[in-house]
């Protein structure tokens, strides 16, 4: 697979040892972090919005109630799609050093509308990738709920990711300061399912909220 | 205290039942979640950045060796300082009334930067929030590594917070449906601290460090 494109609008400038462009480490974190924030441009201002997404493909979808005004607002649809994983915290020597284990994606793009004909699919597809086999056991969605649903995606193409692992990076000599150093590792749980109070009588929960594991966890880190 | 301020820009427009303007609400979300997501305009695009924050009164601090590029870039500082919380999944009846209960903060406003006088005590202040006393026994921050870093801030006055909790909020007939409706709760969990593998031999694990809990689950919820 080819690396992501990169311009100078979305080249690491800093910490370049933790920069990567691999295309399949961008499609991993996509597929283990639904939450996003996408960021736009309305009469010259910033907007973000956080939102989530999901990957089809080379393309990453999102839910753009919000960013559809900035579609409407004939302002261009460029976007910027960032998703980040808080690893853990990085307690160093110094505070200067003092960091975060984290994975983050910053993805540039031109927006569009995913047409209707395809959003039943790939709202299907979200749903069962995190829940294998419960689109099908839901009530089908309407033509009404469909068309009230607006859709954006983007091709991923443009962007950088930042990964940086393991212990802390202490200046030379301060490693020999009797100062406690380390990680403190940090992850998403997942709790027990809370059945809604007026579920009807006699209806299971089924193995896959049961089984429901989150992504980064299930895919492996 | 004061509601946070709304314009056209920072009103939720939909489902305002979830929508919010209480202060005090956006603070707890600002104490307890420090990763965010600053979005500003450079040369008409938008750019996202993940990075770190921290709330010193009633103004917002974040880490802004990116964003600086937007000060510099003479576009204005105008920047949307988002901050957001995934509670959970709520598995709906119809996949359209799937959602997720989440709570989000989205501030508007123009971004300074930290002057170096109050650089310092604002670093240590993120510090020692967190890990009450750390500060006190780090090397101390030099001169050049104070210059080193760009803190920017933003006043804490116009926005919008969006929460959402509790069961699916289906269409009225579906609840007759024999589908497993319900919420699968999500959190922040902190892991055993792995102590630097060349920390210097007799160096105990502080108890600012043993004790660490997630801000979220420490102030309740």
């Amino acid at each position: 697979m080819e690396d992501l494109k990169t311009t100078d609008q979305s080249r690491v400038r800093r910490l370049l040892k933790n920069a990567s462009y691999d295309r399949q480490t961008a499609y991993d974190l996509l597929d283990r972090q639904p939450m996003c924030s996408v960021g736009y441009v309305i009469d010259g201002r910033p907007y973000v919005t956080p939102t989530l997404q999901w990957r089809s493909g080379d393309r990453v979808i999102w839910h753009g109630s919000s960013a559809s005004r900035a579609l409407r607002a004939g302002s261009g649809a460029d976007v910027c799609l960032t998703v980040s994983v808080l690893d853990g915290f990085v307690m160093a020597r110094s505070g200067y050093n003092h960091s975060v284990n984290a994975r983050s994606l910053v993805l540039f793009g031109r927006a569009g509308i995913v047409p209707e004909a395809e959003k039943a699919t790939e709202l299907d597809a979200f749903v069962d990738r995190l829940w294998p086999g419960r689109s099908a056991i839901l009530r089908p969605t309407t033509a009404q709920e469909l068309k009230a649903t607006t859709l954006l995606s983007m091709q991923i193409d443009e962007g950088s990711l930042k990964i940086r692992t393991g212990p802390p990076c202490d200046e030379p000599e301060d490693y020999d300061l009797p100062i406690w150093a380390g990680v403190i590792p940090l992850r998403t749980a997942v709790d027990p399912a809370v059945a809604d109070p007026v579920n009807r009588e006699g209806v299971d929960m089924p193995d896959h909220i049961r089984d429901f594991a989150w992504p980064d966890n299930r895919l492996g880190r």
